[in-house]
């Protein structure tokens, strides 16, 4: 039998300008569901677990398509609530060349930000979960969700699954010091985290000793350090990071970087051209998960996880529909893009 | 030279599913930027008069889009107010036969919901306006609407402007009860009053002496009765009416009516097949004004009113592009639809 | 908690072009999945049951994505069966005014008709079902699908399911001997027939006595005596059947009719403009299905299932999507098509 | 072997704005390629005939595409001539309810019109031929037009081929003297002729005599004493007419006349739900020259060609996209639109 | 006059989802008619042949848009049997980076794998002709396929026509024990064989002496020494064979080898900025007949072969849309990609 | 307040293939209205400029829609003059890889070509104004067009407003004979030149001295060089040009020169992967005026145009959606094309 998994988030109504349209051009808008924790889910059923998203969305027609896009890829939806009044929303352009990707947000007041913990059955909804999953931006859109966060920790805590979180710093949403006030405490249950030492800094008010990372640039020696410094600060299992290099909108380097207290692994660097970037890391959260409770080694786990976004990137929309075979197939060298017939 | 008039209220995104698609069909919404008053300033500026539309939108680009669709059919721009955070959305789906069309607001908090009346420079926008029309929708987004609505109105009548309202009670914005605490008192200033007597009673508490209006169908005479008793209540120059007969979502009826004071008149009937009604009523109140403001007598500015509406509901969107010469033609009786070659 | 309904059938790609184009103007086909009883189960899902559908589908991608297709309208999908070759296929063009809609069949050597009975465990399947649903196509389109229909009503009867068939006579899949061998047999486990006399006459090679059916229009009491032959000869508990009135391609008139030993009911008709008339049988089964499901009489389940069959017109692709509030409107009588914000 | 016909005429690209878009909203044409006489000829291929178009085309990629949309539906494209600047274009917008259909015109200096007649080899053109057909926009294009035009009759009679041609007269094009100097010449050729009295007024400066056509409405029996007239100042074999009732741009309705000097035949009247309209004429003229190749009687040909015409406006489009079985088939009497499986 | 060539094959509706979209993702697909052979016609129509196509296609509207497909870029269609059920299909999706392109076939029992070789008139097919081509898949799909490629070379043989075949194993079709029994076979009819050494090890059971290629990674001077072995042992005129390096589904390398017995030749190589790979190796075929055809040497003749191809990679669809001018504006050493006014 | 800055010229209506589909494969064109100096128009009142385009448009709505773009995006539209039969159309096609984009203009006889220079009133079009922009397309045109640019400059001048052209050379459009005979004596007006040394010397008849152009490779120095006689020759205050590489037509490298009499400087090179390459230039154009009219120096002006003109080669259309904020971010180094929130 599969193994039940839980993510928790928000979902939003991407509204997705066609092509490379800029935001005033447009007649028209892609209508993509999709958010972090939500695009984590998705992957995860595709890989075969059996994934519950939990979120709340209105019962209006805008809420149940919601609910139909992750229905539809498989999705267990029986943990949502229904009920507030609007889908959260944001606008997105794909840049190109040397024109940046552009997003705008009005998430505001949304079903999840305005629900509050006790609409959701925790204990119910983490019987049997092998593993939890949330990002750091589903405490900051609203008290409620720093709430609600702290308690789904504590019932999968409770239940016995292991905990991930993404911590992924949104400014436009709270300040570092909002930030620390709620992150911080979340940490104590948390056994994989992913993040680097920006989104650290930000969300942990962590600063690496000994250390000059102003120069903007580490290398992969400086990665070790930190992780290993955030592990003894923080107690995590394990880190891990994503490390994007962007060469363009059009064109990026993409690797990651793990560490379970004995072991600091790279993972190969895929040259990606970009169809939608939009999820990427959402998917290397769901691959690493994926791989991890396969029972794979955390760097076997990263390499999943590094492949598995880097097939995002060619996939419009935020969810990743790659299957396991196929993210294998990448792992195991077959990069040329050979028709497969 | 052309006549200046001014329209005031919001403008939103229309999220409009393709064809007759329902919203759990769609992948894609068409980007349609419309509103009440903003409809009728767009039939304005393509009849000739020099319109310009007062509202409040934010900065960024879906802002802006708003902007420019206002601007390409030839509104005026330059009083709109930028700042605040949200435009207001509605998601729309088009019915057919027995199925209605469908409409989800998600306006809460718009900029112009958020707006303050001293943001705007009132006795600059009404200098050398000869018409001001907004709506009974824009008092109802919230307080500050209400007292935008007021400032204006009555700087439209210091700069010795007409004054034209559409009730347009929505219940969704308001309930009775704050509608008439808002509404009775702007009456005062209002020349030609749209609406029906359904309207008059939400609106405004007006309740038809010696008539019963609860057997739902009102034959002419008894608009007539009510026409005349709302002129006396509230001092309107004039009142009209829309008639709309809905047979089905496809296929109506379409007629008005106006009272000036001494003649009551019903325009001809026109059967609709129905592209899009969404800016029916705005249409024909932009071409009733167009009508008074031409000279035209109130019989004669109905009827270009009708028939400018009965055009609007076979385009798209929320907006009426007809001509002067097209809506005339069709007041002069050509409904046979032959090619214009 | 929800009843357990489940409905048995073959899905297929519809490959269907775009607007009213005929098939040689085509560049692109619409890809809707849908079929028969896959239809029904969207439209019991759409009303609140557990509605499972049953059938077989490759493992490949295309097979993917009819599943996909029922999981989004929230069809449980777990007893589907994977493996074959094919997805079949059915080409489809809209035809208006006097030019008929065209189907073109590429549906051999499906996986479902290709399947073995031995494939499905029906006695899980029907564990708790309160109602198995199929049609007359199942049987026909292979020796195995015959097989499949006989095991799946034997153990629909065993859990004590009511069961319920749509006739459904295809001239391209079967002849009249052919389905006869076939469908008489089965019809000992009906509990509802859906059908008409050229369909009895087709399927079960009924012939009314002392009646004149040859003139091709039969009044009303002509189908009551039908149907109570027909309940008669083959001990049903009710027969309903849709009545169709083809005035063109663009307009029908729509009712329907039931017996049930008892009363005999026509439903009130309704003219309808088509958007999409696919699926308007499948979608008039659901309707009677849910009536009777929720314990209305079988005059009431009827009026339910016309009027969800009348709204079924007006949506593009296979599935109704209406939901139970909406049609209940339509049966309470409002078919003015009123905006509904 | 099938019979060999030509057509002769000008084929434009006719840039047509999506759904009922008004030009002002459009922001993509579709490409559609066509013209009276192409159309015609697209016809005839359809129903079998090897049938030939001439014309010029640009060698350009715009002039290519024109030749190869013929292509694609059969007509033979070897005599089209290749050279000059430009491929005639024109601006199309579809009516709905009161709102007509419109045509913007931009085909001055096209190929064609620059064209010289001694470009052409008529005397290959039309070896075997059986039948020529033209209309009255190929003279009034230009003066070369009409010398072609005169050059392709000649031979095509020289060949004892039949000749037909729909009078259309285009005031965009000339005025009624400028055509009759062409047209009243053109006439000796002629067996077939296919127009109103409006048309043979304008074309061919024709006044019936004793009969009142100021009016606007004519009765059967005045269209009849109309034929007889122009049969008998002309010297035609047969004058056949459409007639169109345009109730609105939407619904029309469609019938038509002949009189081939003893028998006067008004065929069967269809009521249209009109998706193009454009073409229509065409469709006609196309099923009429049919009728009589296939050796009707000329009230049978008009049938056909009626029915042709009626489904001709339920395809988008120029060209008619309907099979000799599918015309037979509404001749037949079976306009009920129901399901072809 | 034009020189007369004649291909033989498979025509298949390839469903392809748009852009960049995965199979779950697709609301459509692009209908696109194309197979290798037909790939080759429509390439040697635009170069100027008198190109043929035979092949057998069902008589219903799909059948026909595959012919018309065909007519529209100047192919003869005239030796296409008609008749059979079903016309083969495959669906794709584009790849890009690291995600390779994906082919489902559904293409058993189509019109062509089920036709017999008596259906065809070959030695009128063949009067008169220059070259016949075909491929490996034509003799894969069916016996009698196999049976009706081998008529075809023998007629071909007789008249006077050169034979040229891509070899283009295919395991979804047949095994190699079932590919060597039938194509060694046909090796003695043919003049110019095109593939490389594993198709020619697979199809052939060929294996190079002295050459160990178990590496795969063979350089130039190992295919010199390959072709002169298969030259040998099947008396091939020339060989040729395309040449891809796959950096990924966005970016391959592309140039191609040929000898005649004397010369070895080497085209350039082009990086290729991927629109479209499907048919990339059938415009390599087809230009590179062209080239022998217009009596160029075999070096320059892969030359023309490789540009035609490289420029086939930037267009959707199977075909080829290059002109001769084009193409040899690439040869001429032009690949900056300046805009053409 | 904003700056008055004018530009004359034609807009056209660019009918643009989809995505990278050649001409013949087209089923619509995307609709785009935009001509070099319009192009420029349209930067100009992104940026903030109080910018109006001066032309000539038909009244019909093919000329409205070209109005409404240019007002849509912010120009001043007051002075166009509205009449003249038709809009000049260009049709275009999108290359990649080694095949070019490719252009087909369908513009003689156009409003603007045939308008008198007496239509405008250019003393009331220069009041106020602090710049005038157009380029060598503009006198080619026709020989009005020669007039009205020179009447243009000369109200210009005698306004104060600073004059640049784009030298531009056209083949289509006029030899070198006939181009220098005009463009030699509209140099006495200009302050800012923007044309490389072939266009000099093709519009100009300018020959460099002591200098081998014929290698085709100029480097930096000889530009210098080529700058400075230039200046010499014909006066002016300031030469600048881009410099494009044309790798393929999906990727170029874009750069550009200035010298003021000064100072000679190079802009930095941006690699780019193109969208759409139209307007390009004009974008250019258009940064370099905005720089110059903020009071930049030339270089730091010319690093604005070139940074603006790197980004339009990721937007579709004609016109720059660029503010100039997005500008000054690349201008200050980050290329990176990270995600915007």
């Amino acid at each position: 039998m599969s193994k039940k998994v839980v993510t928790l988030g928000e979902i939003m109504l991407r509204l997705s300008t066609p092509g490379y349209e800029r935001f005033v051009q447009a007649e028209s808008f892609d209508a993509i569901y999709g958010g972090g924790e939500a695009n984590v889910a998705v992957s995860l059923a595709n890989y075969g677990f059996d994934a519950y998203y939990v979120t709340k969305l209105p019962k209006h027609e805008i809420g149940q398509a919601a609910v139909n896009a992750l229905r539809r890829y498989g999705v267990n939806t029986n943990y949502i609530v229904r009920g507030g009044e609007r889908v959260g929303i944001y606008y997105s352009e794909t840049g190109a060349s040397a024109r940046p990707s552009k997003v705008i947000y009005d998430r505001s007041n949304s079903a999840i930000a305005e629900a509050r913990a006790d609409e959701f059955d925790f204990d119910e909804i983490f019987k049997g979960a092998a593993w939890f999953h949330t990002s750091g931006i589903t405490p900051a859109i609203s008290k409620a969700g720093a709430e609600i966060t702290k308690r789904a920790m504590q019932a999968a805590k409770k239940a016995g699954a292991k905990i991930s979180i993404d911590l992924n710093y949104r400014a436009k949403l709270w300040s570092p010091e909002e930030a620390q006030a709620v992150m911080k405490d979340l940490m104590q249950y948390v056994d994989v985290c992913i993040g680097n030492e920006e989104d650290a800094s930000l969300c942990l008010g962590f600063t690496p000793k000994g250390l000059d990372v102003t120069s903007g640039k580490l290398d992969v020696e400086g990665y070790h350090e930190i992780f290993k410094q955030m592990k003894e600060e923080f107690g995590f299992d394990m880190i891990a990071s994503s490390l994007r290099e962007s060469y363009s909108a059009s064109d990026n380097g993409w690797s990651a970087l793990i560490y379970d207290g004995k072991d600091f692994h790279k993972a190969p660097k895929y040259d990606l051209r970009i169809v939608d970037r939009v999820g990427g890391g959402d998917s290397f959260a769901a691959g690493l998960i994926t791989g991890l409770l396969d029972g794979k080694s955390p760097a076997d786990a990263l390499d999943f996880g590094v492949a598995a976004s880097a097939l995002k990137h060619t996939i419009k929309g935020d969810f990743n529909h790659m299957s396991r075979d196929e993210v294998e197939n990448l792992v195991g060298g077959d990069a040329s893009g050979r028709v497969q017939r």
